[in-house]
């Protein structure tokens, strides 16, 4: 397929860099203020080299991506909330041209769902998102394979860099505000962690999950979450808790109509105590039990074989 | 889609049952003995009545069921070795027929891959064989959809019944032959239980697997898997194991040309030291390393979920 890639960070520029290997075709790629376009395939290369040079990946204006010649838009522009745009009108603007979409941005399927199966049912295209959930775990397929319908609650441990905070925190017996600042220095915290820290990302994602589970019976946003982050986890709850063969991890739930994170106990050896930045996610099933998936949540190569797994699963137009 | 259901143990009146659940029909159902055809539908529930109080599922002969009107024929026959028939003859009736053929029956697919794969060719039918690996793990879906040419090796837990005995071995220090025969009384260990301790069931699964992962470049049969099972672990080896904070599992492993199964030490409380009949499957990746998936391995529920999910994944004839 011919992919025009919306959004140059780390993972559109994976995407771009592993596409080949997956058989498909890069066309165009935009970034925030510039866009490169090609339709026999844009040198992916030049492309890389010139982002990271310049700053840029083209001398076209942004919008000549959307414009190109594709068969599948990859939106991997920085999640947005409330309106989710710019990131939505990429979306709307695909599906218009009856092309599909692959989304690695959580908003518009976390604040717009049902606007976005609504303008998908008007279209020839196909709307995917396994990488919004989960990074490189394969959540939303296997839930799709399973039949959403027969998945009676999903809960995880769905961000890394939260995850990587209370991991430290109870191995080394340090504050939040030290490993905070060890985890930005290696690069597991951003500059504003926020998103992570407060639980704003791991809502969005249990959000999505929600929506796919509830198969349009009703449609939710992040308001709708109850959401506690860590950032008031003592150093000491993880010593006590330690005491008790338990530890502390940040465990998103989506049970009936509830969609809930917050900072859980969990025994210490089980599923959901996992270490450093790995995610978790189990599904109770109708009829086969708990199944676990875990895997590496995050980062530029791991989300995009999500993605990528996701071209795979397209109809052909 | 109308289903024929070859074998009528439990996972075939498992997918019976459920087969409506899942918007399918179930055209015609055959045991080694007798069969029953409707190409409206069968009356599902008067089959298992039948089949508890008679032991048969109808009154035609069992081919009535291969020549019956059906879009996919579920091949859920024992597994049998060597050629693998009767369960290879069916699967060629359903594709010389252009229908699809989705297996819980290891044995085509483990002792006659290659030449299922070259029926498959000829055939406008598709072949899927989800259930015959990790019974409701979606394995061979998720290895399909990051692309077999991105897993670079795989290693599992895939034997309850084995595991069952270790995880009770070590944890009642009681002997191998005890805890056996309490196993087989609580139905986890067939009267027998030599397909599962010995670890050939394991080994099916890993030659499968290997098949799977080799995409056409090599096939593998039982014979080339190097397989030792769990008879000869004596309970001082897990009292041993235990002082050092490990235990044992009979682990499969598929890397390079190697298919693996045999007894190995895990650390307790990792990945792979998995508790009671649950199976665990790692996939080592090419982009985002390893992939974990837990769940119920065996069952007739935990296998027909399996089975359903390949249907829904058939592309339409």
């Amino acid at each position: 397929m011919k992919l025009a890639v919306v959004g140059a960070g780390v993972v559109g520029q994976s995407v771009a860099e592993l596409a080949g290997e997956y058989g498909h075709t890069v066309t165009a790629v935009a970034d925030s203020s510039s866009a490169v376009a090609d339709a026999d395939g844009i040198d992916v290369d030049a492309l890389l080299d010139r982002k990271r040079e310049e700053g840029r990946v083209g001398s076209e204006a942004p919008d000549a991506a959307l414009d190109a010649e594709y068969d599948a838009l990859v939106e991997a522009s920085p999640t947005t909330l409330g309106d989710a745009q710019p990131g939505f009108g990429h979306v709307r603007a695909a599906l218009e041209r009856d092309r599909h979409v692959v989304l690695a941005n959580k908003g518009p399927v976390a604040e717009r769902y049902d606007d976005v199966r609504e303008l998908e049912a008007e279209s020839a295209g196909s709307v995917r998102f396994e990488a919004t959930v989960g990074g490189a775990i394969p959540v939303l397929s296997t839930v799709e394979d399973f039949g959403p319908g027969n998945i009676t609650a999903a809960r995880g441990v769905l961000n890394g860099t939260a995850n990587f905070v209370l991991s430290r925190m109870a191995a080394e017996g340090l504050g939040y505000e030290h490993v905070l600042a060890e985890a930005q220095d290696m690069g597991v915290a951003e500059a504003d962690p926020a998103f992570d820290v407060e639980g704003t990302d791991a809502a969005l994602k249990c959000v999505i999950l929600a929506n796919v589970l509830a198969q349009g019976e009703r449609t939710y946003r992040l308001e709708d979450a109850e959401v506690e982050g860590i950032t008031d986890v003592p150093g000491s709850a993880l010593e006590l808790a330690g005491a008790d063969g338990r530890t502390v991890r940040l465990v998103g739930e989506v049970s009936g109509d509830t969609v809930r994170v917050g900072p859980r106990l969990v025994p210490d050896g089980s599923s959901l105590a996992v270490a450093g930045t790995t995610n978790i996610v189990q599904l109770e099933t109708e009829r086969a039990g708990r199944l676990n998936l875990s895997g590496r949540g995050a980062g530029g190569p791991e989300t995009a074989t999500a993605v990528l797994s996701d071209v795979g699963r397209l109809p052909e137009r």
